[in-house]
């Protein structure tokens, strides 16, 4: 069986601002890398994207920043498909800092796209059989606390 | 009475992926960007943030990518304050192509902080009384179509 999707890395010096701190856009950047990551993963690489006139779209992401992370630190984001249909994945990326802490979370909504059309459709069958693994590795586990957050100030 | 608020932008090459549009995480880049500029609008600038030891924190964001833009192509963020409270602002951003066709849209929860306590404080009088100035421009509009959403696919 293949290991489960990982990305690991640290926090250079251009994606940190005037406080010391990682900037809030390059928490997207770092999980947009471990989204380009997981399509490889899934053997939509770039070969394979070519060959196939195949790419995948980002239609929507929903990120939850939770810990500051400091310049040099190291990161490692994994991944839980939350669902997914003949076009779509519903993702979930959990970013943990060097103690193991959750650092932050992105829950995305991905595409496939066949480029000669310009528009969805399924994905390749070896990818669709890799996605399904991944599901069914966390199909047991809970969703995760910060999946399916609509974002509002809650009254008493 | 103050313009309302407006960042006009235009995508530089080092914010366009190798398919020649914007990069996902790059519209998050803008939208962090024109975040800063409406927390300068409502009177928290980095001069007032520093005598007052306060800043604003990003708690969460959601994205809607909904149309590509390429290199060099200018855009426009407006924005609408959904809520607030003494120490919160829902905020919604809306990035308009050339076309005034809508682009993007994000969602974010921001939380005014105490620099010395490290934690979230009512925001300085000056602020307060310029958010429910934003909060009364779009008091009588609609809720954004974007606004409010959960992840996920829907099934018949």
């Amino acid at each position: 069986m293949q290991r489960s999707f990982s990305f690991q890395h640290s926090v250079p010096k251009e994606w940190v601002d005037y406080n010391g701190h990682m900037n809030d856009a390059e928490y997207n950047r770092a999980f947009s890398q471990a989204t380009d990551a997981f399509i490889d993963y899934i053997g939509l690489d770039e070969n394979a994207r070519s060959e196939w006139d195949y790419t995948v779209f980002t239609l929507e992401t929903h990120t939850c920043y939770l810990q500051e992370l400091k310049e040099g630190a190291a990161f490692e984001i994994t991944a839980q498909v939350l669902d997914y249909d003949a076009k779509r994945i519903h993702l979930f990326l959990s970013m943990q800092n060097e103690q193991g802490e959750l650092a932050a979370t992105l829950e995305e909504m991905l595409m496939g796209i066949d480029q000669n059309e310009g528009r969805g459709a399924p994905f390749p069958e070896s990818a669709a059989a890799a996605i399904q693994g991944v599901y069914e590795e966390h199909a047991e586990q809970e969703q995760p606390k910060q999946a399916g957050r609509v974002i509002g100030i809650r009254r008493k």
